[in-house]
């Protein structure tokens, strides 16, 4: 019999980046290519389809490929596997993008929210492969969240929204999220919230020079900018990733309370900015917290960086295979 | 074969209730003494096994009494049924209580905290006993919290603080919580905050005339006086009771977003003003996610009352008795 494989892929609203994975977890193959939402939900289909023939037809002689798994940014019906509302890939809105590409490639298709894959892979894999029970965050132009409760992705009640984490009220009467709300995580600890706070101290004129005004001035403005520019000691950037820690902290230290957990992995491209944001939230969570003590409390960088819901996508098919057979 | 019964204990810091309870969740015959903490812990445990003997004497004829259920307010280790940390039961600290009334009684005796027990006996034959997964609050001296999930109690990583929900932040750098930490749920939303809250308002002269004003004067101080004058339409009333419920929205919106569940049951003994809260807590949780629509989330009253945490006391053993056989 020929070694099982799935093939993975984690679907953003710039990249298409597709694995085909071996049962251990370890990426044989993989292929990646621009999302090109405005080619509209069937065009990407077929193209997701050919990335993975591409992909089948790489590792062929290297095992069989059983199902795929797919991570995709939004609201998901697990069990129609139908992109429910989708933000950043608004053409997938209602569309039955797992069972289309299933027909494509005549195989089952599980698909998950990619915060949630994130989970899935760094419990499998990465850094929560020896934790029971953890939060898990993942940083970039929003704020996403997991939860892994005994060993499993946490789905409650099935509605297709939990563990959303960035929109857990950090402030109330704080900032403007872009859900509608004020206060949340998102809008105090995402790569938009960075950006937003410095776009801020130049409106209100207080960064009026230096490396990060430069940036701003050329219209070089990004995360990564105000990452660079916190490294070499600009104030305001120093500020917004403080901010950054101290809203994690908040609700770090209130999950652990509510739940009685204490560890969290913190992943997605912002994570990068570890060290300017790391110790202030350590030092929130001591502020927010009497239930534990701090060194109990352990919030832990994620070791699958970029293919941590690649290969959590690849899990779920891994997972679907053991439940078919 | 006698049908099998259990004595279940309800231990507060002002009373020990005890009763015999029947499989189905009925309660056969009732005890209640006053809990004398000054005794110390063997003198208490000494007359705990007392009320059980009386009970059982009570009972027989209707069925043998196989293990005992014991919920106090307090840290628990489970593993070994110990009563870790008790503020409100300081003797009890440290104190080996499940065993020692074990070797009185010569019966299996499990402990729970108070608030979980509640949680566990609206799950059972309560307001609970068709949900799967919900938030359980009891709002009394403090606010009590328990987490029911796939229709068992949560209990964490086994550290003994699982559903601390009254130690959540709802306000970073509000008032102060007993805990020490600033912002708590507890400090908002228990007995003692609105207690507080009309102290501020006569220490701060916005309450000098009225009801709630001459009993104040009176010393007639507590959470009940504070509803009466609610019920009348005082505004300094009404607004502890807004502050009450709103801080009781903040919290659950910000969990059923993260957990994806959106039902709650509220018990202890100052949910009895849940006329005065309830609105308020509404419109927060309407205010607090987009997650749901306002009509999704679901906060509802206790429907045991008194006799949640003892019946809970008696599911557990029930359980126990279950997991032996």
């Amino acid at each position: 019999m020929e070694k099982p494989l799935v093939i993975a892929i984690d679907m953003g609203g710039t990249n298409l980046r597709a694995a085909l994975v071996a049962r251990e977890g370890r990426i044989v193959a993989r292929k990646k290519e621009s999302t090109r939402m405005e080619e509209g939900a069937q065009r990407i289909a077929e193209r997701l389809a050919g990335l993975c023939r591409a992909l089948m037809e790489e590792g062929s002689g290297q095992g069989e490929v059983s199902a795929v798994g797919l991570g995709v940014a939004g609201k998901i019906d697990h069990l129609n596997g139908i992109v429910l509302f989708s933000p950043n890939l608004k053409a997938l809105d209602g569309y039955p993008l797992a069972a289309e590409l299933g027909k494509h490639l005549e195989l089952p298709v599980v698909v998950e929210n990619d915060a949630n894959a994130f989970g899935v892979g760094e419990n499998w894999v990465g850094s929560g492969r020896h934790l029971t029970n953890w939060i898990g965050l993942t940083l970039g132009t929003g704020v996403g969240g997991a939860l892994i409760f005994e060993n499993r992705l946490w789905h409650g009640d099935h509605l297709g929204v939990e563990g959303e984490i960035g929109h857990m009220i950090v402030q109330p009467g704080g900032p403007l999220c872009g859900c509608g709300t004020r206060g949340c995580l998102e809008a105090h600890s995402s790569g938009t919230a960075l950006v937003r706070g410095v776009e801020e101290a130049v409106s209100e004129g207080r960064l009026v020079e230096g490396p990060l005004y430069e940036a701003w001035q050329k219209g070089r403005k990004g995360p990564d900018v105000v990452y660079e520019c916190g490294l070499e000691g600009d104030e305001v950037a120093l500020e917004v990733f403080r901010r950054m820690g101290w809203a994690l902290g908040v609700a770090l230290a209130s999950l652990f309370t509510v739940l009685g957990i204490r560890h969290a992995i913190i992943g997605g491209g912002v994570s990068g900015a570890w060290d300017l944001f790391i110790a202030p939230l350590r030092r929130s969570l001591e502020e927010h917290t009497r239930m534990f003590v701090p060194e109990e409390m352990v919030a832990l960088q994620s070791s699958l960086g970029d293919d941590a819901a690649l290969l959590g996508a690849a899990r779920l098919a891994f997972q679907d295979i053991a439940r078919e057979a």
